[in-house]
């Protein structure tokens, strides 16, 4: 049975809206996702929990609740409604990749989406942020296309965590390195990738704590965009890896 | 002798901020751009026609006004004013590079203006697209972080584009080609690559005009971000040209 809901001040709408909210997220280890499309991807890697729509659908699912346009309103964080929305749970994280992408400080939600998408793409299956990044915001979820859903997320300080795990090899990204890309043997078992922030790019403290620098060779410009950039570096470990 | 400028009902003022328009600025053959960098950058391209600013800037500009905040806000198209803003010239199209970019219904222009930087930054100094598509928007210009001044854009049908230019040699991106990026030779002297909408890609009317077609090689994931995809498969090219 269907449950059905009207009214937007119901109280069960207003606690699931409140997961627009990082705190809410964080509380509950629970987002939402909105759209035919990231509905599909919840379903298929099974983290879906709860599902609200305006329209009949064409499959059945548990937990699930037929809301007026008002509710729907009330649940989405965009402006045209796309009539569908549901609750996912938060994976938890129960392994380290072999390769790995670490963010320090990448602060745009449209690049840390991209990044995801890219890093499924590219087999690097994990995603090192500080606790700042919150990788369940609507924008980096709508950017990752639902590759927010089959990687693992890790919030943790990255000096931290590159102390801790010394058996990866680690590069960092940095215009005034002297070493391009393509000059680097990347057949490492364990690879760290680390990029840095939109404007001022990875922080001194965690080049200092890296040995390995490397840039990508340009022309005519200071640099790419850091979700381009990340993504032309994850290509090249990954086609070299297929090629082995 | 700078001009002050206090009420944003200022008859020039107001003419100035209908470049937030793309009629206007089609219109006049004009286009505004905010930042310090980008005024930099427009400096340094000679593309500058104007400059409004708040606060005094260290440096000698001809045609320049100081405004009040409240002119700064109405010529504005950010929240968060930067507190300096420019009319640029577009630049005349004069030539064709050897390396040309293709936007088949490229929609977002975030991904348009990744795709001017990476396109400038890779040596792919042309860009074409359908009419349609406004490389002035105000979002394009601030993703393309200056590349926008750099670059010949030339708006044209692409199957037109292409007819006219068969000398030429075009790569259509197509999710089910069966040749992989790698696995292409690039080198040739004049290249096109064609890149499509965000949702659909490619329309199958394009991609029955062009030859050959190529897809990279992921896992995991449908599809990349469509700046990422033409970014790496630039990359491909530029890379390939320097070790020739």
């Amino acid at each position: 049975m269907i449950i059905k809901i009207e009214s937007d001040k119901n109280e069960f709408i207003k606690d699931v809206s409140k997961l627009q909210q990082k705190k809410y997220r964080n509380l509950t280890n629970q987002y939402l996702v909105e759209g035919p499309h990231l509905i599909k991807e919840a379903l298929q890697a099974k983290v879906l929990k709860k599902l609200f729509f305006v329209n009949d659908i064409d499959f059945d699912f548990v937990d699930s609740y037929q809301v007026s346009e008002k509710v729907m309103k009330k649940l989405s964080s965009v402006e045209s409604l796309q009539g569908i929305i549901g609750v996912c749970e938060k994976k938890s994280q129960v392994f380290l990749s072999d390769k790995i992408l670490l963010l320090d400080n990448v602060q745009d939600p449209g690049n840390i989406g991209t990044l995801m998408r890219s890093a499924v793409a590219f087999g690097f299956n994990t995603i090192v942020a500080d606790s700042s990044v919150d990788f369940y915001n609507d924008k980096v979820i709508r950017s990752s296309q639902g590759a927010v859903m089959k990687i693992n997320l890790i919030n943790m300080n990255i000096l931290d965590f590159i102390e801790r795990n010394p058996d990866y090899r680690y590069f960092v990204t940095d215009l005034r390195s002297n070493i391009f890309l393509e000059d680097h043997d990347l057949s490492y078992n364990k690879i760290g990738i680390i990029l840095g922030n939109e404007g001022q790019g990875v922080s001194d403290d965690v080049i200092r704590s890296v040995s390995n620098s490397l840039k990508i060779r340009i022309q005519d410009m200071e640099s790419l965009n850091v979700g381009v950039a990340g993504s032309i570096i994850m290509y090249e470990v990954y086609k070299r890896g297929i090629k082995l």
